[in-house]
């Protein structure tokens, strides 16, 4: 099997740098909205068959070192107990948004072998297509974010509503943190124990919180549940992605992931460097970098892999998910680029 | 008159810190939304009389140092040549968007003596009537916050339309930044000619951007704004804001402001020191901490003036714009706050 990510993940030598792309499995594969057309997103979420179809996508058209899981931050959600629903042109929306203590002890702690099947199954799966290629990595949401959406109850530019909620009723936010913490515990452990052989911890709002509210609000729930799934599993790379992370990625490091997902905006070297070097780092260009012409495209992946310095512990990836306008073939060659220009000589 | 604010831009010895709110006009206020009962946004901003009443009531209702014009960044690009309107809802749309060369080249650079007659005059009387009492703050949109707006029409949550076309067509984006830059600096030495004593420049949206499209596709666009008003008006304060600037702050500095305007993420100790302690720093309370019980965001405010440890040169805001939910008493009360932690003894 094709072991670079793994080996990458626990700061080992790698014969060249691994990448994947962050919602590698999209809209801007022809191949996906082939799907799409005759099934919508949560049904492709569900149906394990469509599952392992669009998440081998991604391996067979570009190359790339790892498959991902194709699911959804909120499939756990919708089994806490609230309905979701993917609205074209508006995203998912969560009804009713949660606000009160009472709409948080309605919320129950999915188990995931009885309530997400699915997820497993299509897990399973997936190992069995994917042996003797590339792993398998799993994904859940991290606490703040998913409590973003939970009390929005839909997608917002700042997540004013659910920091209002945070400010003003601390003991109904931290109750929400504290029931999704074990969801996402329990399904992460469920996922590796059905063969993902990494996960990642998506915090993309957490960004938004200024050191003190990071430290107070979000870092010790998702630490916990990093603590949770490596008690459990030594040796799974956990990753640990945020958007927007530069006054928080000492804090962010306490959560204790074996990878830092670092945003486009951080210069890759020192940002490593901050982090003592200790930890391996993934990312991070630009996803709006793809529609640049290929020789400029170029420019920027070698700009990073020159800042990576070819130290163990790199695995190349956008800094943000693709997105669906993104030139196929641009997506393709990135990989490609990747591939020849890290390859060590004699490799 | 309280000429804190304006000694603080100087960063002369004030005898407290003085405070002013992004957006302090603004729907939070009765009386605010009472005016918007019987004229809309647009036609608040072209109603010399309806500008004047809505901007002096922060100064009235809350004692804040400094008036802001009430106004939109978008105002100049109607008169540009695209058609705006503000949907509720939606917030502001441009049409159509500016997507190719004959549409940059179509754009014409306003005068505002003929073009902005109602903002000038709305200058001209709100120094009257602030006379004796406090200074008054213009402002405009920086270039790459307003070709954001351009480009995509609406608000985007990523701007990724916009970056697409700096990075597929930058020909196009550059040109439009020209013309923009020409737009906001004829249109700020207006605002200084008619009476305002300083300026502010928005760009909310750079902190997308990463160091190396910041350098190239940003920063000398509002550098030249900048210098532009500085040789023509050097007593004349200029405050530049970004929204999310930590991995860009240094670059930031390198605009030529008398002011950065800090988000509230980083922390101000940090990032004053970053600056050299060069230049002041206006800001950076989380606008949502004005949510918390008042003996939570006593605390907040403490922490905000002790970091900034007394050193002159230091102007309170938010690190944002103040939202529309936010209990009214709340801004009166941090008003009051700021001025009281921060008088010094026997001032």
């Amino acid at each position: 099997m094709n072991d670079q990510f793994l080996k990458a993940c626990r700061m080992q030598e790698t014969d060249y740098t691994p990448v994947w792309i962050m919602r590698q499995a999209g809209r801007y594969l022809q191949e996906y909205r082939d799907i799409q057309k005759t099934a919508d997103f949560l049904t492709v979420c569900k149906t394990p068959d469509l599952t392992v179809d669009v998440t081998l996508q991604p391996v067979r058209i570009l190359d790339v070192d790892a498959a991902i899981l194709f699911s959804d931050i909120l499939t756990p959600v919708e089994k806490m107990g609230m309905k979701l629903q993917f609205i074209k042109g508006k995203g998912p929306v969560l009804d009713p948004p949660v606000t009160s203590m009472q709409a948080v002890e309605r919320l129950g702690v999915p188990d995931p072998e009885d309530d997400l099947p699915f997820v497993l199954e299509s897990i399973r799966i997936l190992r069995g297509e994917l042996e003797g290629k590339v792993p398998l990595i799993g994904f859940c949401g991290a606490p703040f974010t998913l409590a973003c959406y939970m009390i929005e109850g839909e997608t917002s530019k700042d997540y004013s509503g659910a920091k209002r909620l945070m400010f003003q009723a601390p003991h109904i936010f931290t109750a929400l943190m504290e029931k999704i913490t074990e969801t996402i515990s329990v399904y992460a452990d469920a996922q590796i124990r059905a063969g993902v052989q990494a996960v990642q911890f998506f915090d993309t709002w957490a960004g938004l919180l200024s050191r003190k509210d990071y430290s107070r609000y979000a870092l010790p729930y998702i630490k916990k549940a990093i603590s949770y799934v490596k008690k459990k599993h030594p040796k799974v790379p956990v990753i640990y992605y945020i958007n927007g992370s530069a006054t928080i990625l000492d804090l962010m490091q306490k959560a204790g992931s074996t990878v830092i997902g670092l945003d486009w905006r951080h210069d890759l070297d020192t940002a490593w460097q901050q982090l003592g070097n200790k930890v391996a780092v993934q990312g991070n260009l630009d996803p709006c970098t793809l529609f640049l012409p290929q020789d400029e495209l170029k420019k920027r992946v070698r700009d990073i892999l020159k800042k990576a310095g070819g130290q163990p512990g790199h695995i190349f990836n956008l800094g943000h998910g693709i997105l669906p306008a993104t030139p196929r073939e641009n997506a393709i060659a990135l990989v490609e680029m990747v591939h020849k220009m890290s390859r060590k000589k004699g490799a």
